[in-house]
Parts: C-alpha cells; structure tokens; sequence
C-alpha cells in the first residue's frame, strides 16, 4: 500500500488537523466527536450541514464556508459517521432558524442522519432532512436501498448554501435541495480501484485491459465491467444514461460536471469534457454552467464521473453567488 | 496504459479544445500555434506569459486570466514548447507595455523563449524574462543545467501577475519576478511513477515497497530510491532541504505550498500539510499563506511536493489580490 500517511488508524484525525491549520481562516476542527465547523457558528440563518465516509475530499469538509456548508461530519474512511458526530454539528450551527440534513443515499448514512435529527428534535431543534440519490448506474446497491448519492450532492450543497446564506427558510431549503436532487443525474466509472489505508489492499481488482462502469464512490461494483475503450466511447457509456435517465431534452440548459475519482489528472477530465461537450451540442443541450475537477473522489482511485444538472433560473442566480470554502471559491 | 484518452498524439489538443469550452468566459484558445490567451487579449498593461510541456496541468493554461498569465503555450506532453507557440503569444499579447516570459529551467524551454524573445525583440516588442531555479532536490539533472524550475512557478505567476495588472512596469515585474524565484524553494518525491501517452509504458519503476526523493516533474531521477517511509519522516527529507538551503530562519513568514502530484488525493495533501506545519513551528516559521493542491503535476505520479516561499509585505499584497482563472480564483 503506497500512501502518504503514517498509521492508517490515525488518516483522518490528521488531515482533519491538517485542514484546521491549512483553512484557520475559514473552518474550525472540533474532536471527539468529529466534525468540521464554519467560522463563527452558528449564524443567523438555516444551518445547512452533511456528512458521510471519509476518502471523498473535498466533499464535505472542503465545502464547508460562506454560502455553502455550515459544518461536515467525516466518518472513517468510507464509513458512515456516527449520530453524536451529526448532533453536535447540527447543535453548532443552530442559530434558531433550524438546520437541514444533506444526506447521500447509503444506508448507514440515512440510519445515523435520521437518529441525529431525532436526538436534535429532542433538543428542540427543528431538523429538515434531504437525500440525494442521482446515480443511474445501479437501482440497488451493495451499499444502499435505491440509487447511490454522488455528484449532485456537490452541486446540491452549494446551491442550497447560498439559499440559506440569502435568508430562505427551512422549508424553502429543503424544497430547493428537492429540486436540485430531481433535476440531476450522474454516473461514474474507474480504471483502477484504490485502498482503505485499514484494509490495506485494493477493495477489488481490474486487469490492465479492463474498467468499471457505472462504480460506486467506495468502489462498489457498476453496472458491468469492460474491455478498455477511448474517452468518447466511454463518455458515450456515461453519458446515454444520464440524458436518457430524467429525460434531459433538447433545448434544456445544464450544468456539466466532470469529476475525477481522485487520482485522475487534470488533463484527462478536459479531454471527457470535450467529450461530453460534444454529446450535449449534438442534442442541443445547452451548458450553462460548468465544473471540471476532483470534488467528489474515492481516495487514489483514476477514473471520472459526470453529473448533469438541468438548470433553472433561480438554481443558476443561486450557483453563482459568492462561496468561499477551502474547495469552492468565487465572488469573494 | 490506463488512461482516460482518444489517441495518444491527440491528448493535448483534445484537452485545450475542452478547457476552450469549460472555461469560455475566461480563455480563448488559439490552435497551429497552440496558445492559450486571456479573453479580451491585449490589454493595457505588462504581458505576462508562459510555457512549457503538457501534462502538469493546470499549470500554465490554467491560470491564464486576470490577475495571472495573459498567455500560456503548452508543448506535447513533456517536451518544451516551440519558439513560434512563443512568439505568437507575445505578439497576441503585447499592448505596448512590454511582455514578461516566466521560463522555468529546462533546457528546452529556455532555448525555446529565448529565440522567441530574440524573434519578438526583432519585431519591436520589449521582452523580458525570468528564469526558475527552486528544485533544491539536484544541481543538475537529465533536462537542466543548474537547478529545475518547480513549484515556485506557480506562486510567482500568481504574484507577478498580480502587478503587472496593478499597474507595474516590465521592470519591475521582472524585479518582483527575480524576488520571488530568489526568496522559494521546492523539492518532492514520488510513489508511483507516470506514463507518456505517446510512450505507452512508465518512464522508470518502482518497487511496492520504494518510493523516489527529489524527483523532477518528468519523473527524471532525484537524490535517491528509498523504501517507503512514514508522513513524517518524509516530510522531514522534503522540509530538512528546503529550508537548510536558503536558509529560512526563525521568524520567517512563509507561504506553505503543499502540492500533489497528480494522482494524490486530498486526503493525503492533507496529511503531509500537517506534518510541514509542525516542523514549521518547530523553527519558530510562521506560515502566512497556504496553498493546498494539485497545481503543478505530473500526470497520474502519485506524489507531493513542498514549496516554501518566504514572504515580505509586497508579496503577500500581491498574492491576495484578486485571480481569476480556471484553477485559481478569489477576490471576484
């Protein structure tokens, strides 16, 4: 196992430690239980908070800041977070306007997410709660009951983060991040596997001719494993499924999101890109919005997800508003 | 090779057409020469430019726009690029005020600007040029004469852009430049090495249990093949020669740049980021700025570098002033 870590046992505490000293600015760490808080908390505004396995970086902890995130729960690496680690987040940023839950679909998740709200409701705090599901590939997985969360989850906490840095209510939040989630779509693939540092081998084995298509964010299986093909054939692979998913339609207008798995260079996501550039003109679909890099990443693992996200005016007025996080920054 | 691409000899042009795309609002990309120049293109101020191989991105087209480089020429993949991709981009350029070539130290590229800076000077265009030199890993290597020219590239784009856009003339770009170059140094190592698309294999290997120390960005050999070693001592073989060389003293205030080599994921940046803050500490180095990324790579190396910068009033100014381009943005 080739990483740059000291005792597999200790990753996560120590790039938590790394990230508090990187972004002192921005985010504080809190220990014991676990999560990472914006500056300041909690303000007067919807608290708006995620969590899930580490292994994923940036998503969440990288997202929390102005107009996005309030605070992010790591578990272990891809391994749920525990509820105390979402109770003490959701305590931390509750300026009394109420706090809403962003949770991907995977079943520990969902179970630790809800006992947390429940626990909070306890506390007299109100608690909305929205789940993301938008990948195609798989309809059941080895990890959840229904569709996978994945990359909408990204686009979905910063759209809803500038909501509630404008003021919305919880019930608009949460309809906004309803919104965003039914209106987007994703699908990813890999070329090579990569390795829980307490596991210390490769969660599963590709041959050298060979890629999965349609994987998880933790390496769980796709749809199908296949001869390696060229980016367009692969683009093509992602793409059909996604447009066909919703259906997106001629004339709609999307933001187009490549994203590497997390050891994927740059310059192979603009090659996918172009790629999937192409694929949308030829179905006059509009990009609108663009966003090209690692944000939701499954450690060292090289391959690429798509995520499209049919854009409407509010959801695109909400993207570009300003956000300044460790991952995501514009406007300020 | 596993690797998310068309043909081998397409990559950098398939690339840059989707970068053109991705990034519309900020870039123009030229093609036969192969340039990339800041929209709007020549404006009233220094032009500011640079080059080099493909496979490192972003660096350099990802930081052309405003507040960085008006223009980047990007060669094939590892191979400098050719004084005409120069020559065009100076000329595309040049509002008048002269044009700054940031050349880091290859033997190819150096040659290259400068017949390209010979060839401008003939057409009555002032040039200047800034040469870097921080790798402290070798004296010389299999592509340089005297020391490579590494991460403070990135970090001197950003700031001598900064004050070419702030008003600063060709001459004072250049001091600032020569400044910076002289005040940072950098070294990094590998735990995988990277494959040329157009090679179709690795450029050298390394065992499970090895890692490579003071590596060039083209893989090129570095001090010496260790086995592979905990965080913190490799931290240390990065961080001992890097501030033995300059040296830094206690009381210096440094931007810490920690810099992955492409297939690294966050999570471990992260790791090696707390690790250099607290060797930092340890001499009584103050860390005033950060940098934590993927921002000058080497195709899927899995890897890190360090870069320390130290930092005088001007500097930290010029880095916090506003940047917007593909790979980095803040103030707008």
């Amino acid at each position: 196992m080739k990483k740059l870590i000291n005792a597999p046992e200790n990753v996560v505490k120590e790039a938590l430690a790394g990230m508090a000293i990187a972004h002192a600015d921005l985010i504080d760490v809190h220990f014991d239980p676990d999560y990472i808080v914006r500056k300041g908390a909690p303000h007067n505004k919807v608290g708006v908070i995620s969590g899930g396995g580490s292994g994923h970086e940036p998503m969440h902890g990288g997202f929390v800041g102005y107009g996005m995130l309030d605070a992010a729960c790591p578990g272990a690496v891809f391994t749920s977070p525990v509820p105390d680690q979402m109770l003490a987040a959701t305590k931390a940023v509750n300026g009394g306007k109420g706090v809403l839950h962003i949770v991907k679909n995977y079943t520990g998740d969902v179970m630790n997410f809800e006992m947390a709200a429940e626990l909070a409701a306890a506390e007299g705090i109100e608690v909305a709660s929205v789940v993301t599901n938008d990948d195609v590939a798989v309809e059941n997985s080895t990890w959840t009951a229904g569709r996978r969360g994945v990359g909408v989850t990204v686009l979905l906490e910063k759209i809803v983060g500038a909501a509630a840095e404008a003021g919305a209510d919880l019930a608009t939040c949460k309809a906004i991040a309803e919104r965003v989630n039914a209106n987007g779509r994703s699908m990813g693939m890999a070329l090579t596997p990569c390795t829980v540092p307490q596991a210390g081998k490769p969660g599963f084995e590709l041959a050298e001719d060979e890629m999965e298509v349609g994987i998880g964010i933790h390496g769980e299986p796709g749809r199908r494993r296949e001869k390696l093909a060229p980016a367009r054939d692969i683009a093509e692979m992602l793409a059909g499924p996604i447009l066909e998913d919703l259906p997106f339609k001629s004339g709609d207008a999307v933001l187009a999101f490549v994203n590497g798995m997390g050891g994927t260079p740059l310059i192979e996501l603009y090659v996918m890109y172009n790629e999937l550039a192409r694929i949308l003109k030829d179905r006059n679909i509009t990009i609108a919005r663009s966003l090209v890099g690692s944000y939701i990443t499954s450690l060292e693992m090289a391959g690429v997800s798509f995520t499209l996200l049919r854009l409407d005016d509010e959801m695109i007025k909400l993207w570009d508003a300003p956000v300044h996080t460790p991952a995501l920054r514009w406007g300020m």
